[in-house]
């Protein structure tokens, strides 16, 4: 029997994520009290960087085409030009063959990555996520009939491939790593992840075959001189699943894609089951629009240093307050440890003062909290007071750093 | 143990629906051998209209506006302004009352149905589709950890409220209803629809709700003097999922809709579970720019007599011929019986005159054919030597008509 007219099963999704819910009513109804800009909003991860000029530009090419036919269904996995176009970003970018071919346009990365699950995980299935983690891959996971198991990563958040090794089982069927990470920010290191795949490798084989599937929507989204590396290159049986949501300020448009290399074993039945799921599950396809917009600028970036200098203001006062963090080499999100064990309490105690943070333990790792620079520079600076003050506090009571 | 590097039960689907591919398949060869002019491809449900006018006027609006801040993420359910100007569009096309917030925004019908689906299906509960009935059902539904229960409809493809009773147990969690109908064509009368409700609303309850699924993107691609009956009007638990993709012509868009009138019971949580599973699902949103612009041209619509002249030309030709046929009130199908009981085979025989149609046992009912009229109207003018030769070579077999 369901519950209040909804499955059993989606109730209790529900229920588990209302912790997040509960955040963000409270944001909505600190800004309707104060005024949005008394309110210190670092809970989201919606990039807050202008889309690049050649974006604008493809898009009034588009539209102004007019073209009858360009808007109905095209082939599930794209149209053909804007395949290639994709396909030519992803060899430029990560380096390693990969044919016009294995390119399937998707419904953001988040889409590409709930067809990858869905093709490769019968009921039961395994799949390792390494915490701290995006929150939404357990319904993803879930969603698939498969199973999520987590294994932490090491205090500076990089993979631990001992552990890794430890929870591979005769079910494990993909290792979903993300790098730059979303909460913690950091980029994993050539060396771990080369650990990790080396783990992998000596558990993968055509009858029981181990992918690697790479959730990479940050890639571009990096302030040191390296790009993050390209297991691909190396470990065959990778599954890239990304987007230009984040690196092109267009979250909303849904233009992600797979990425399906030449070296996958057994790589045109893997494409096989991706294209029908993609056009199963209700996504048909990456819409035509953006299809036809990146056709045109699937090279393009917006402006990344807005990042680089609201992560080097935040975490530099951070810092000098006396936080305790790692410093993120991507994406647009820190992940200090609180000054108090329970994260919730410390996300209280900065609601005082009118800041939104994101405790860690829904991200699979407590006593941190999830700080989203993707704001206006003003922002940090006026939070900073808060946040001395919120430190302060914990520094007179039992158990405060 | 997977299959060649893929989920078992997804290695079945493609099986499964391989016959299809086949068909699809055979069209390329046979394009590519003859060129495509020689080929009449009567295979496809691909709008072949322009869309109106307001849909390029609108599009090149928002190209325009370079408006840094709308391609980013927005809430889940859609810009509040897109959502009014739909749920305004529901208001009038189906007039029951259904508040703005009724209305989440998705990737077309397709995204739309799974969401629904999921939202309110635990595993092993049964989803009552009547057949003839679009073959990507069965995949939804399963998707959902579902099973589809299938109920044939009479011989002029209008619901069997008996055979309908008959077939709803403890688990019937919905039926699903398609009118215009893909693959018939046909437009289930009001009549029919009353009973057919009469029957879920005897079998409903707080505790174990039966929904009416309407999937309605055809809704406005009708030929008759009155439009599909609404049935959300007098069974409150209907959930509505429709598109734009078949009257506008913007099937590739993805842009689709659910709509949940006010007077659904326990309406608040139902949309708390669509909401959440239009994000976890990957679908996030229906993109940003669909959204902007049907918020400037919900009400628009193709030219529909097109359509209408195409039904008109090809289904008083094949009856003229000797074809049997329900005359289509809607969408852009007919489904004729075909001569012979092997559907396959006249298949076969009309391929011969480089004829493409899918075979009805694809669709729940063999012994017919699907035949897409959404072409331009002299494939039809030259294809018709070809329906009189295959009917002809029938007539010339045993057990032919």
């Amino acid at each position: 029997m369901p519950a209040d007219g909804i499955a059993r099963q989606i109730a209790e999704r529900l229920e588990s994520a209302s912790w997040i819910r509960e955040m963000f009513e409270r944001g909505l109804r600190l800004k309707a009290k104060l005024g949005a800009d008394q309110v210190f909003d670092f809970s989201l991860g919606n990039p807050s960087n202008a889309p690049p000029s050649a974006f604008f530009d493809a898009l009034a090419e588009v539209a102004a085409e007019r073209d009858p036919g360009r808007h109905r269904y095209m082939p599930n996995a794209g149209f053909p030009e804007a395949r290639a176009a994709i396909a030519g970003y992803i060899r430029d970018e990560y380096g390693y063959p990969l044919g016009d071919d294995g390119v399937i346009l998707t419904s953001g990365a988040a889409g590409g990555l709930n067809v990858a699950l869905h093709s490769i995980c019968d009921p039961g299935d395994e799949v390792i996520v390494l915490a701290p983690f995006f929150p939404e891959y357990r319904f993803y996971i879930e969603q698939a009939q498969a199973r999520m198991v987590l294994v932490q990563t090491d205090e500076n958040f990089q993979p631990d491939p001992e552990a890794l090794a430890a929870a591979i089982t005769e079910r494990t069927r993909a290792v979903l790593v993300n790098s730059p990470n979303n909460p913690t920010g950091v980029v994993y290191t050539p060396e771990r992840m080369r650990a990790l795949t080396d783990v992998l490798a000596r558990r993968d084989s055509d009858a029981n075959p181990r992918y690697l599937l790479q959730d990479d929507p940050y890639r571009r989204v990096v302030f040191d001189a390296d790009r993050p590396c390209a297991p691909g290159g190396w470990y065959p049986r990778t599954i890239l699943a990304a987007s230009f949501s984040k690196d092109l300020s267009i979250a909303g448009e849904r233009a992600g894609f797979i990425g399906v290399g030449d070296g996958v074993p057994q790589r045109g039945r893997l494409l096989e089951a991706l294209t029908m799921l993609n056009r199963t599950l209700g996504y048909v396809n990456m819409n035509a629009t953006m299809q036809r917009v990146l056709t045109r600028c699937a090279g393009a970036i917006s402006d990344i240093s807005a990042y680089r200098a609201n992560r080097d203001l935040l975490c530099g006062a951070l810092r000098k307050l006396g936080y305790d963090l790692t410093l993120p080499g991507g994406a647009m999100f820190v992940f200090p440890k609180t000054p108090i064990a329970d994260e919730i309490e410390f996300c209280e105690i900065l609601a005082r003062s009118n800041i939104l943070a994101v405790p860690g333990r829904g991200f699979g790792r407590p006593g941190h909290i999830r700080i989203s620079f993707a704001v206006e520079p003003r922002v940090i600076e006026r939070a900073l007071p808060g946040f001395e003050k919120a430190l302060a506090a914990c520094r007179t009571v039992p158990g405060g750093a």
